[in-house]
């Protein structure tokens, strides 16, 4: 459930419930449903001043998300209401940085979030000039995003990755996989068991480029130290579709 | 994003919006993400007069699915807003009906749904007595529910079932398969060529029994008749886990 606030403001603010039937198998907020949310309120926000999805539309434009990095304390649990607040920290003619702040409705911090995006032409994949948007100038809020930036994540080596075919339920509506869709089978490439004894404190991914229905999909996995790890998904031809960063951390003991 | 009726009431309606990042590849309401909101307003009403998840589970009871059927005439596509009506049918010892009517707020019907929901305990497993709850007699409505009501579905046979090994993404938070993950699961068997062409007029599903992490799945499918197929899904035992039956229709060429 979500109580959105109605008029547009710098620092936009949702509030939502984790429904029982959303939980996890730690009957926490899964990481995939964060990531929706961010994608819903980014658009809820830019929606309110008027650069949303049905506006951009209309000119043929739409935002394509470059580069995300969530970084979190603790996660939701079954029942808890959480707040998003997301605000644009900056912007240049390419790109726009959009940040998170995850909390509970009595200010307990989750955790936090950092995104970049693009818009572009959609018949002509060519970058928009974000800084001819009316009103953006004025949207942009100082507030604190106290985590490290996004970083560029190298190519990854695996010599027996994983494959998967891309099926129906992956393809959105520009018919492409959908951007949470790779961090699902992404994070599926790890058992249950490190779920049950880590939590996922920080997840980086970059979008490089788009897989197709019916796409073959490989998935390199590779190490980096202990409890980190990157995922790079490449189609059949070697080309990067995105690459992902995650890095678990040891659940408190008495927690379990 | 949905507003909730706060008094518990005979027929409760929740309103929602089809947002972008939600659409599948025809630009309408996933069936998954419909079984979700049947899910999700189910246990609201359930919560609003006593009997939900969260009176349930300090006695260490729980609500089980054990047959949904949706018909659709059509989907809610992007930005389009929709209303779930919910209510219950009838109940008995073992068994609760639960109804469910998807419509715009103006009133264009998109469809209906029928649920069969029994109550276990959780340690044992047993069924508990539903005619013992407090309220369910004051809160059956006899609202039209205009689509047959849900068939027994036979095994399925198929020489050559498709594997598929259960995942981290696919646990809920009894630490079973997310009864979303099979009807999801059992939709990516059929390839996006179909779904261009027909959309799923009726859906079926009979929940068996449980599969769990790690489980090896096997998909046994079958034509039934012309657009029509069964969908079994059972463990590396040969348990059946649910049975489905899908029902596609022709598109609209028009609408295409």
């Amino acid at each position: 459930m979500t109580f959105m606030e109605n008029d547009p403001q710098k620092i936009a603010t949702y509030t939502y419930e984790l429904e029982p039937a959303e939980g996890n198998a730690q009957q926490e907020t899964p990481l995939t449903l964060l990531v929706k949310r961010i994608l819903e309120t980014a658009t809820y926000h830019a929606e309110s001043w008027g650069v949303g999805y049905s506006s951009l539309i209309k000119g043929n434009q739409a935002w394509v998300l470059a580069r995300l990095a969530v970084e979190m304390i603790s996660y939701p649990r079954v029942y808890d209401k959480y707040v998003i607040e997301t605000w644009i920290e900056g912007y240049n003619k390419h790109f726009s940085a959009r940040n998170f702040c995850f909390r509970s409705p009595e200010g307990k911090i989750y955790g936090y979030a950092r995104s970049i995006w693009s818009v572009i032409d959609i018949q002509s994949r060519a970058s928009v000039d974000i800084t001819t948007f009316r009103h953006i100038a004025n949207n942009v809020s100082d507030k604190d995003c106290p985590i490290a930036p996004q970083s560029k994540i190298r190519p990854v080596n695996d010599e027996n990755p994983a494959v998967y075919v891309v099926q129906y339920g992956d393809i959105d509506i520009n018919r492409h996989v959908n951007s949470v869709k790779y961090i699902e089978h992404m994070l599926d490439k790890f058992p249950l068991d490190l779920y049950d004894k880590n939590f996922v404190r920080r997840f980086e991914i970059n979008y490089v480029s788009e897989a197709r229905y019916g796409n073959c999909l490989h998935f390199y996995r590779e190490q980096l130290a202990e409890k980190i790890y990157a995922v790079e998904i490449r189609n059949e031809s070697g080309d990067a579709i995105c690459r992902g960063r995650i890095e678990f951390a040891e659940r408190d003991r008495e927690k379990i």
